[in-house]
């Protein structure tokens, strides 16, 4: 069996040197498999939600077209990793072969049903057929064969709650686990795109960190979530505006916080050109999490200094330790999350 | 006069609702002033690492094509923002106008020298003629005006330093100050691209945070940089290697360090890709700092989250509260560091 490297460089096709994640193309043939890999029959694609959006634009909607996108992506990159925003997503699938050096240090076994928690961006992928798309909820299911690296991290799916909530909720499981990290008791907290999947499990474990004396703000794109979130309770205010609007947003949150403005801003959001927007209404010496995948990283590091604005910037790591269990107590704990993200995914 | 808002969107062409920073086109006429505007004869322009590496490869170092390039921004933007790589840079000048509703509120007054802490990227500039490009440097001479907002941070040209000097290590500011409140004593710290203008500083700052029982590491790429780094001994080791190849660096750190990788790594490179060799260099649980403005924030995150590190990143904001003292404190105290300065860019 060909021996294989941990972080997965043996299948980089191009540039050479580089991470499987920054390459521009990784080998994605199944047939051989080496030492150190998981072969996964995979069953559903979780769709980052700024690379679904990307490409339904791009597809005018049109499910074939998405379908001939998503085809195209794999073929020419060997993963499924959105060229215009470079983002990926995460999958759900079950164990087929486990390369023979992991024996004894997995504990994953033949037919296990895993979803993966690292990057669409950078698994090697083949898709056979793409068999359904749920637009609403950025989900395709397809037949298919992926590769889990021996660095890549995973969870098996539980039994207590429905496969699909499961992969929806572990796909932004990184965002709640910072929260928990981040926000103290007392604070004052903005959650953009709080109505959204990471959003709203953002608002509840804000709402818990943040505490009596903490106030936790959400702002919400459409009538819809903005309803919904006020319904969930999560938040001290929700309110709906368009996070592309500097100034309009800054302007409502002094007015929540009497001038004082967040200590702690979530980006959520699935769009871009919303990084002033989360600078101005953050304190100059508070942190802004961007957990958003739009997100620039020089429009926020020139934007900040622009505006001459202290704030700490903090890059949305996919992976917090314990992300997952987090996330899926979050629902657990929560009959309402449980609830709405039940209606919405499952 | 005609009435401003306080962060220049009055200036913004298009798209309408932003901020000068993320526009697309800012209008540079400078014959009609805001009231809350600072008109400023400029005289050199220090552009961005990232942005001239870029625009002297983009003209295969020609000068008379860099200089066409640098007009034809300005054109095209009201603005020198780079479109590749969306920095800018900063400047020097004297203040040849003051809007009236600033009367009282600043304490410039017209013929003072200064630099302009706010990005170029969302300065209007006009450009009247290019005198020299100093390639070597960055720095670019020229007649021209720019507009300085009422929110835009700059910085009185002391007289004990000569200015391009000051201009130099006024660019980088940030990232020294920002050593100084991330380093705690006993850390073990790699500057990646520690040989150049930021590096240098950072490195300084680094070694006194840390201190005795700390350990700094210096990643140099050109020999020339590498030995100039090991002269000024502000480093425990310093080594050559290319912040390109990942796996290779991150092997040299973990011998430097027993295994133990870095706690916490500040990025100062001027060139793309070095995301994953910041992460894998760093602890599981450290920090990495992104000065570098050719860094990918979704290579970031998803590389991280692709290798299940939880390293916390931060996105280096160019303004940290008194940035410019700190680091003109930082020349006056190392004479080391103020002849390099002098030597490289005075
Ligand atoms: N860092 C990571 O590792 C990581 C991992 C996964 C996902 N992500 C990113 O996290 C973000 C959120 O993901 P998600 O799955 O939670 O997405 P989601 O459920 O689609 O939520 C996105 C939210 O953004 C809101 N929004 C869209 N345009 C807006 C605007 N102009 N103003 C205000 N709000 C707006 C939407 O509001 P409406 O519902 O009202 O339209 C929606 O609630 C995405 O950018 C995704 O790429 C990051
Ligand atoms: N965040 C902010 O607000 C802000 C503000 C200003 C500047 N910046 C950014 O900070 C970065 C550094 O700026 P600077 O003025 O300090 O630049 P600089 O003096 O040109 O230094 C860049 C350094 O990167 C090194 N380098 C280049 N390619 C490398 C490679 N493949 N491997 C290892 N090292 C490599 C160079 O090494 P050699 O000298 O050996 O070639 C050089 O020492 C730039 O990206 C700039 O855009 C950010």
């Amino acid at each position: 069996m060909l021996k294989g490297c941990k972080y997965g460089t043996h299948r980089v096709i191009e540039p050479k040197g580089v991470l499987p994640q920054p390459a521009k193309k990784i080998d994605n043939n199944m047939d051989v498999l080496y030492d150190n890999e998981i072969l996964i029959n995979v069953q559903t694609l979780n769709i980052d939600s700024a690379s679904f959006t990307q490409i339904e634009e791009q597809a005018g909607g049109n499910e074939e077209k998405i379908a001939e996108i998503m085809k195209g992506i794999v073929a020419e990159r060997g993963k499924h990793q959105n060229p215009v925003t470079g983002s990926g997503g995460m999958l759900i699938g079950t164990v087929e072969k486990i390369g023979e050096a992991l024996e004894g240090k997995t504990d994953l076994k033949i037919g296990d049903k895993i979803a993966t928690l690292v990057s669409l961006s950078l698994t090697p992928l083949r898709i056979d057929k793409i068999k359904e798309i749920r637009k609403d909820i950025d989900q395709v299911d397809i037949e298919g064969k992926a590769i889990l690296f021996e660095s890549g991290i995973y969870s098996k799916i539980p039994t207590d709650m429905p496969e699909k909530l499961v992969l929806s909720a572990l796909d932004v499981a990184g965002a709640p686990a910072q929260v928990a990290r981040l926000v103290k008791p007392g604070d004052t907290v903005l959650i953009i795109g709080a109505g959204g999947k990471s959003g709203m499990l953002c608002c509840y474990e804000a709402k818990k960190r943040a505490g009596v004396t903490g106030k936790v703000i959400g702002l919400c794109h459409s009538q819809k979530s903005t309803e919904r979130l006020q319904k969930l309770g999560f938040c001290d205010i929700v309110f709906s505006a368009n996070a592309q609007s500097p100034t309009e947003v800054m302007n409502k949150v002094a007015e929540y916080t009497n001038g004082q403005m967040a200590d702690i801003t979530i980006n959520n959001v699935n769009v871009p050109d919303t990084e002033m927007t989360s600078i101005l209404s953050t304190k100059n010496t508070g942190l802004v999490y961007f957990f958003s995948m739009a997100t620039s990283f020089t429009k926020a590091a020139l934007g900040a200094e622009g505006v001459g604005s202290d704030v700490t910037m903090i890059i949305g790591n996919g992976y917090t330790k314990g992300h997952a269990d987090i996330t899926l107590q979050l629902l657990r704990e929560s009959e309402a999350l449980r609830n709405i993200f039940t209606e919405l995914y499952a």
